[in-house]
């Protein structure tokens, strides 16, 4: 749990933190092996201000193409998510089966009262890429899930834990705002919007009165400093999605400021417990370029050190091999001088003006977190990724995914 | 064996199979744990035309940088190599170590009745980033490995041992032209010019007549079809360095055509044998992509592909989950419809037009060798990129390299 001058964030909580919002997790079927797969979060209102951020990948899963269309209206009174299959690389039908299960979770919203219309509903899917989701189970589950959410205003966990996948623990979060209003959230993946691990699927709610406008720009604010710097292997997923739903229940307007900083903690908050729980991870890494020609240089070497497998592999085994640190970021398109680097890990000068620092091999690597520090004393740009080391773990859960 | 309008290639003849070229291996006592670590290859002309090609990373090695400008008069008589130490990152120090063992050899060639300047003389190292090269145990073995050459015409074999490091095989390749001049080469390192898993190091020798341009020539048109596409993790070393000596004892000149096919055929057998021989590998992985808006492009989708950590885990799993293809090639900064692309294992269709194919997921991948073809339908740019799998042996061995 960590506090901010903007309230606290406690983990137990999250879409359903925020005063008028229901959700709901339950087996619909779609996992063989069975399990909760399939999620809702429904809006309640008055309000219905939604923003999302998308993967950047040119192959979009259906359920991406479907709920960029729907948002363009600024407006969601639900969001539908399965595990269990991506509905990615399906083609006409693939995507003919998000908008149906779109239109049967309008139809079973309309039916419970609440008159609601496809172009208001977003969907996400995670899973294996290439496979038709199995509609005889769905839809079906569509109408099963709205009468469970009837049930009360809780679920929020309920929904986090349907849409794991290789997750092993559901992620949650939620800050309550000294100005009494709410922001929550949930998240499953072991990756980042863009590039990603495996899909990540985050759905935030506030009962905040915000137009869309203001929660595009928190949300992009947010992202592009949390899941958009979380780097697990630099892969980028078909499906991954951020969502941030605003209903106005609390009837505070907070300013764009302090909507940016609790949308950011709470992202943030989310984005660490998804590099805890990256898949095969034995160390957390945060990679820290400071001293690059401007913010983009930064980033662009951190990601390099954050991404390379003979860094990473190094990092698993706790063996402090800070000249593959050097030679990654020597080849980072940026500009360097390899006489002005240098490097520490949690603190210990490894590396300084491009050579070896005294002790830097008996640098103990051993805990489950290592700070990499590069300089570049070149100018004043800085950025940090947070990643993973490469572990056998790691293949063992790669190598057979699908099979 | 491989055998090509040019003559035939033959694997246990490497440096020494041209006329004209003495070569030797010792232990000098470089490597902490013994084994031969220090290599020769010498030219006794009567010319002696020489081009390199090396690293593009910007954090180069003290021995990179003496070579390189030791190439600008695109001349030499000896390369002097050594594995256990990079001398990477060594500061001036470990320039001043490089330019002395250069000298050093000069000194042992002139003594040994062969006037030679350090500024004739080529430097390669391969090991641990950051430590300085043991000079005390250095230098006197510069001397004795004169002599060892010495003693005959042979040698390559030796020479191609002492600069393994995780190889476990030594790497030889010759080619006996038709028009009675010879080709021969060796190659240490599991990865590639630019990038590299490993240091690469490759020393090439014919006893053609040619000028130090023809050879610089088919130099880099021979390593940026063959080297410079065997990507095996994106990894870039410090220390990547492949050499051409030609010293005209054949007394024929080639055309640059026939030149350029021989260095060729030499390299791309060598790339082959240093991805067979790549940390960790279980599958030799071969990806072409083709249909691309230009070569470039398909390059750039290729490397995509032949990097990403997913790819490479599903295929030590034989998981044909073409699905990570795709996601992957998505990810490329190429022109692409997600809705054109036909993806291929082994001849299999896997997917067409964006979805899967009847059957892909029944794709047998558990053979040594996997080629994988994209077809992005868009133009007529072809580019084939060679890497491995990624198994629990590369991490295994990436793990605790240093200590």
């Amino acid at each position: 749990m960590t506090t901010d001058k903007n309230g606290n964030l406690v983990h137990n909580q999250g879409v359903t933190a925020p005063l008028g919002f229901r959700a709901a997790g339950i087996a619909a079927g779609i996992k063989a092996k069975g399990g909760p797969d399939l999620a809702l979060v429904f809006n309640e209102g008055p309000d219905y201000a939604a923003a999302g951020v998308f993967t950047g990948n040119k192959v979009k899963a259906a359920p991406v193409l479907w709920s960029q269309q729907v948002l363009k209206a600024g407006r969601l009174r639900a969001v539908i998510l399965n595990s269990g299959g991506a509905n990615a690389c399906t083609g006409p039908l693939g995507f003919q089966d998000t908008h149906r299960t779109a239109e049967e979770l309008a139809t079973a919203l309309s039916d419970w009262g609440t008159e609601t219309g496809a172009g208001e509903i977003a969907v996400c899917s995670t899973g294996l890429i290439g496979d038709r989701l199995p509609m005889d189970k769905l839809l079906p589950a569509v109408t099963e899930i709205v009468h469970e959410m009837g049930g009360g205003m809780s679920g929020g966990t309920d929904a986090a834990h349907a849409i794991m996948t290789t997750d092993t623990v559901p992620k949650e979060a939620s800050l309550h705002h000294p100005d009494k209003w709410n922001i929550g959230g949930m998240a499953k993946g072991a990756g980042m919007l863009a590039p990603s691990l495996a899909t990540m699927l985050v759905v935030l709610t506030t009962d905040a009165v915000a137009s869309a406008e203001q929660l595009d720009t928190a949300l992009r604010r947010a992202t592009r400093l949390t899941f958009d710097r979380l780097d697990v292997d630099g892969s980028m997923s078909t499906n991954d999605t951020v969502l941030l739903l605003a209903n106005g229940a609390s009837e505070v307007a907070p300013s764009q400021e302090d909507l940016d900083a609790a949308v950011f903690a709470v992202c943030d908050d989310l984005a660490g417990q998804l590099m805890a729980d990256a898949e095969g991870v034995t160390k957390r890494v945060i990679v820290t370029v400071e001293g690059a020609r401007g913010e983009a240089d930064a980033l662009t070497a951190a990601r390099v050190i954050a991404r390379d497998s003979l860094v990473k592999t190094a990092m698993f085994g706790s063996d402090p091999n800070w000249g593959r640190v050097l030679a990654a970021v020597g080849a980072a398109p940026v500009d360097l001088d390899p006489d002005l680097i240098s490097v520490s890990f949690n603190g210990f000068p490894v590396c300084v003006d491009g050579t070896g620092a005294p002790g830097a091999r008996e640098v103990d690597l051993s805990g489950a977190d290592v700070h990499v520090l590069v300089d570049l004393r070149l100018g004043d740009g800085t950025a940090t990724v947070r990643t993973t080391d490469l572990s056998h773990g790691y293949v063992e859960e790669n190598s057979a995914y699908s099979s």
